[in-house]
């Protein structure tokens, strides 16, 4: 390809870092950074031979070509070697309908499931990325004895299921005594070294960027642009899956707010390569406890004004102060974009009602739902209007707030009635009634 | 079409039932039944036009051409009408490969990811098949009040999510007191009807089977063959995603073993259809605590002796008197197969080092890994074979065996050193030096 290799670039003062710096903020004037690409990759060929191309790259086969990021790898960090990409077969996930959900709705409402992978989020999508850079930094000779993050959930379970397949180290910072066993399992199977640091989650953070300067160590966390490029391709999947055409709406949880930002990348790209000549709107859906970016919204995207997040059972999005805020308010603007705040009590509801027509929601997802059942009731969602909901975990991942959503124990949530199992006598007469009565 | 209906068949005396029929076992004689499908279903195309339609039919399309089970339609259940098809894009999982890992082992091994699903096991595929059978019969007026399995995992919570899709009421039966919270979260989310029986396990497959009858409930535990229809897929699926190619072996774990010969069907009909030329060798591993396969298969395929089954961690294939023994026979005599039998130490060692190159094995998952070492070892697999492993569940369904195998907490089982997170001070040089140390 002749075009030029991609960088690294600051969204505010535009200063080039090259790709192969380990640098997590604009050296000039500290702002984001992001990874551009030359326009000219995604005109490299016409709509038709793209489509072609990434059609016959078919989901479940070994290998780049099986993986719903690589699949589009030249799109994705373009210039890496084929040799160099650690997949796990990432991506690729299914897009479901459920008619029954969709007649009582009044739209077209389908499910794209990123949880449905190996560490059961969609963090695997961006970790594929980091952590194949990183393998060809390694294989070129820099110095870089592991990879890090300050992480109590998704992230560093993905981060150390990529380290284990490309046999990197990998570091997971935690406060001591905050850290439950299920939190824990999955990191820890995968032969990640967890730090118990007697400190709160904020001086982790202080450390993580420690660990990233004086000891060589590449961080993980979402500064990281580079996780961006893989999640931009939940956009590519969705308009594949769709036959290359777009929904009128894509619905996603936020909370740190790459995802957002991710989304609308992704759309743009397929914009410049010709395939559509839009990009659909988007719904970032936040929840109520942790709601910055809707304040923002709701006054003409005022500039952030950091909150104390509040408890609320979608803990992965409990942010009160989103490190992608700049990002997400430019993607908005560019899509047309809306934003929601969701309170628990919708958000159970919306759980309850998914599950009850064949879904199994994570909370973050049913926050979403929540935000599309706002929309449909305000006439912004119309009446036959697609709308595809990005779902970011696998509800296994969360028993505890299944649990509680069957139960009815969500604090100051009230459901119609706890799902409880009937106890019946050993008697057919009783097992009868029990099972096909009212 | 102009073939002949698929029936139900006798496997002992080929006795054909109308597949309309609630029926569970030959009229005749009581043996198994099977799907008869006739053969000319397979030939009514050429090889070539099979491929090119099954490729088209892309994984991540809403719909059933977006599922790993109905792209292939047209030889599962022929002549269902689409519409009736309740799917939620289950199959289409990844088909992984560690290089790494690869390496050490000196084979090709590649994963099967089933367990990558809405309910987190490959039990989706028979029930996508046997809830759109039902959903059919029900449009036709037969009148099905509900369907119902006794189980207290895997089967339950894919029942009860596609009852939910379908609208159609799904009935759980366990013994009371036996029953953890774990277990029945997803079987309770997705508003299955929960029947705690003053009585044992045995007790809860009496009532079953009464309900089945008196209460004209359709059954879905394993007996019912219809669910082998959706599971054969995988041979599909394996042989797709390597390009129409076959590998040498395809190892699974077996219990109840239904799946082995699912497998075996699978792979006969892609020979029936043209597309190959031979059948992989098939490996089912089976834990040591009940292995009464492994028994028969050591005595030349001996006549089943049934065994009490001892505890094992990977409890769902803990089956001393296995239903679908005789179908495994002949599936395991139809494809030069072999059995083995892997103690729990070995099971643990096998999660072990497979996570700890990217996989996050479940317990009969591991069982399998185990038989692949044993093959090694012992030479039956050779250097450079290509192996598929298929891995029946998500990790993150056995949170408990993972923390187990992490902390070698595992009766009867010593692993090297139990993962545990390292405690240091809030201090630089303690956390660089605990980072970064030998």
């Amino acid at each position: 390809m002749s075009s030029v290799a991609p960088t690294f670039q600051c969204i505010n003062c535009s200063t080039r870092v090259p790709l192969d710096q380990a640098v997590y903020a604009c050296p000039t004037c500290g702002h984001l950074l992001e990874v551009h690409i030359d326009p000219e990759v995604f005109r490299a060929r016409g709509p038709e031979e793209w489509k072609a191309l990434f059609d016959q790259r078919l989901a479940g086969q070994p290998g780049p070509d099986g993986s719903g990021v690589w699949r589009f790898r030249e799109w994705v960090l373009p210039g890496l070697p084929v040799d160099d990409i650690v997949t796990l077969g990432e991506g690729g996930s299914a897009l479901t309908r459920s008619p029954r959900l969709n007649e009582h709705l009044g739209i077209d409402l389908l499910t794209k499931q990123c949880g449905h992978t190996l560490s059961g989020s969609f963090k695997d999508l961006g970790m594929t990325v980091l952590i194949s850079h990183v393998n060809r930094l390694r294989k070129l000779g820099h110095d870089i004895p592991a990879v890090a993050c300050a992480s109590t959930g998704d992230t560093s379970a993905a981060l150390a299921a990529y380290g284990a397949a490309a046999g990197i180290r990998t570091l997971v910072l935690l406060p001591t005594g905050k850290v439950s066993a299920a939190q824990l399992v999955q990191p820890l199977s995968h032969g990640a070294r967890v730090l118990a640091i007697e400190t709160d989650f904020d001086g982790c953070m202080v450390h993580v960027q420690k660990l990233c300067g004086e000891g060589n160590v590449y961080l993980a966390n979402s500064k990281n642009s580079l996780r961006i490029e893989g999640q931009k391709t939940v956009a590519f999947e969705i308009c594949q899956g769709l036959r290359w055409k777009l929904p009128d709406w894509v619905v996603i949880p936020g909370g740190n707010l790459g995802n957002v930002s991710a989304l609308a990348r992704g759309f743009e790209q397929l914009r410049l390569a010709g395939i559509t000549d839009r990009i659909p709107r988007i719904m970032c859906a936040q929840a109520s406890a942790a709601d910055p970016l809707y304040n923002s919204y709701e006054h003409d995207f005022a500039p952030l004004v950091p909150q104390q997040a509040q408890d609320t059972m979608a803990n992965a999005i409990r942010i009160g102060n989103p490190v992608s805020f700049p990002k997400a308010i430019h993607a908005l603007k560019a899509s047309a974009g809306v934003v929601t705040s969701v309170t628990e009590q919708e958000l159970a509801e919306a759980a309850r009602e998914a599950d009850a027509h064949g879904f199994f929601l994570c909370p973050h997802t049913a926050v979403a739902y929540g935000g599309i059942k706002q929309g449909i009731k305000s006439g912004l969602i119309s009446k036959s209007q697609q709308v595809v909901v990005v779902s970011t975990a696998h509800g296994l991942k969360f028993t505890e707030f299944k649990n509680h959503c069957a139960a009815d124990t969500i604090p100051s949530v009230e459901l119609p009635e706890p799902y409880r199992p009937i106890h019946v006598e050993d008697d057919l007469a009783q097992v009868l009634n029990a099972a096909l009565g009212e």
